[in-house]
């Protein structure tokens, strides 16, 4: 099969690769239906996370069951599923707590572990260790919907992680919320927002196109600003106070730092950005002094499947607006290109 | 009247000072009847947070009112009051939730504000601005009971800084805790565990005296290892997994990395060791991949001493024997020597 394949810093190709098969009892093969690129990929391609030369990546897809083991029994041939970012027993402690993402069998897409290569989310099709753990099925007819199949497809990654970010904000009914990022995430961080009840919700971003889908997301404000005077002006908004629940969805040290900046005294942040500078950016005597609590991190979003399911099915969760580029396989290249050039906000896969 | 100064590291004196006095109309002067040195008393004490030469210290007292302004209502002179170890104002939005520590009338004991110099705890009398929403009235009995009177004190700051760490760690019916820290608020940390309901709580110290006090507080188990070692102990004890609730009452690098090492994947860092090297011993890459939330700070103790009053009075809640050494006002300088040398835990003030 194709599959996209990284081989250093801005060197991504789509190339020829072992066709999946089961392997394990546990294992399905899916086909693609739907895949895309991440953020958190943009760390790869800009070197500042290390891949091994010739590595695959991806990490979000929905698609078609093709096969499955011996001991997969909650799906079969035919179905159409959803994969969160990682895959997951389902079984153990963390999964039945609902904690996936430190699953004792798990492990993330294009990844390279014991068993060797696994597959990524970009390219043809995915050998899914853990099926009847990892994957969430969906009903049939959402092929045929090309709106509702992109939408479906925010469940692997974004939409989860901005409800993870949200719920870690500990975002009330009636809360006021800074989300920080006018990437995917952070958009997603706004609709989740809403979607908790949140009465006011501050999205800081500078870029037209995104912050429109931030106030077609729920946004009640946009901040243009950056650093402190992006402080400043939710500080201004906020009768001096700042928000209670700040969404911190880039995980840069400047961006940590404005969230800080930006909650209010006993409020909280609510972090997904994958860290780039560990610890950095972190004013821990600042934090102490105003009691702010920091709450997230890589977002079990396998746990959240069920809980957002029903909205994307009806409609009221539609995040499908932040894809604004779609490519087929062939495209995957130009595609990371687009994203690190910010030219596209997220780019959608059809292989 | 006589109260203590620091004029450099290792430099605490006793001195003459004016008489406090009701400067404003809701202050109130209260005769200190005990006072106590804090560990946090000792980064000024070694020189790691600033002081001007001759500044005030001290900020934990009781004492019994001895002026009022015209403004106060609820206390009167006579009245038996304990002193949280920050003034607030009672009114503001902070206090009305309970964030006394973030009172936008709010000050520390010993401090140099827009008003001068006010007194701190380890001298004779304090004048206390803002009285009505700072102090609060003790059973007047409690004066001739001195084991009580030195329960009561713990009030001031130890055992609701214990306390928050215990709220802030998510400790609930059935935890597992770690404590990391064996000073005076650790073990206030472990006995604030115990009354929320926590099955096991963890123990590090190397100092027999205080882990027989953690045990006393209601210490399950103790690690005497630190470091690495520690947290393989911890995890040990915990089939491989940490504590889900981890208390940190020292503020170190050191024990900062250890509290994220021994915290189990979800869980949850009660900080409240003042941080010495900001942002330093967190490794927040290690807290995302696991999901490691970080809530604590300067501990709102106002709000907590009617919620824990009535077990000190009834003697459930009984931090006395945290004071293991009591000098009088000429013993403070000493006294500082004592818990720096860690030849004592707490030392106990009788003016």
């Amino acid at each position: 099969m194709r599959a996209t394949v990284i081989h250093a810093p801005h060197d991504i190709r789509v190339e020829e690769v072992p066709d999946p098969r089961v392997e394990r009892p546990g294992d399905a093969v899916v086909r693609v239906v739907r895949a895309c690129i991440c953020g958190s990929d943009l760390w790869a391609y800009r070197g500042e996370s290390a891949r091994k030369p010739g590595q695959r990546i991806g990490h979000e897809f929905l698609g078609v069951v093709e096969e499955t083991g011996s001991e997969v029994t909650g799906l079969r041939a035919g179905d159409l599923v959803v994969a969160p970012f990682m895959w997951s027993d389902g079984t153990c402690d963390y999964c039945v707590e609902g904690l996936n993402t430190s699953c004792v069998h798990g492990g993330f897409w294009g990844s390279i572990g014991e068993h060797g290569q696994s597959d990524g989310g970009q390219g043809e099709a995915v050998r899914v260790p853990y099926a009847d753990g990892t994957l969430v099925k969906l009903p049939a007819d959402a092929l045929s919907d090309d709106r509702l199949l992109t939408a479906l497809l925010s469940l692997s990654d974004v939409l989860g992680t901005g409800h993870h970010a949200a719920v870690g904000a500990g975002v009330r009914p009636g809360s006021t919320v800074a989300v920080v990022g006018d990437g995917a995430v952070g958009l997603c961080g706004v609709m989740a927002a809403r979607r908790l009840g949140a009465e006011r919700i501050i999205a800081l971003g500078r870029h037209q196109a995104r912050t429109d889908i931030a106030r077609l997301f729920g946004a009640t404000d946009v901040v243009a600003a950056r650093g402190d005077e992006a402080v400043a002006a939710v500080r201004e908004l906020t009768g001096g106070q700042g928000a209670h629940a700040v969404i911190e969805a880039v995980g840069t040290e400047q961006s940590m730092r404005t969230a800080v900046g930006v909650t209010r005294d006993g409020g909280a942040i609510g972090y997904v950005g994958v860290p780039h500078g560990s610890g950095t950016g972190l004013d821990l005597g600042e934090m102490f002094d105003r009691n702010i609590a920091l709450r997230g991190g890589v977002a079990p979003v396998r746990a959240y499947i069920p809980e957002l399911l029903p909205g994307v099915l009806d409609g009221t969760l539609d995040p499908s607006p932040v894809f604004d580029l779609a490519v087929g396989l062939d495209g995957v290249p130009g595609g990371y290109r687009a994203m690190d050039d910010r030219t596209a906000l997220k780019v959608l896969v059809r292989p």
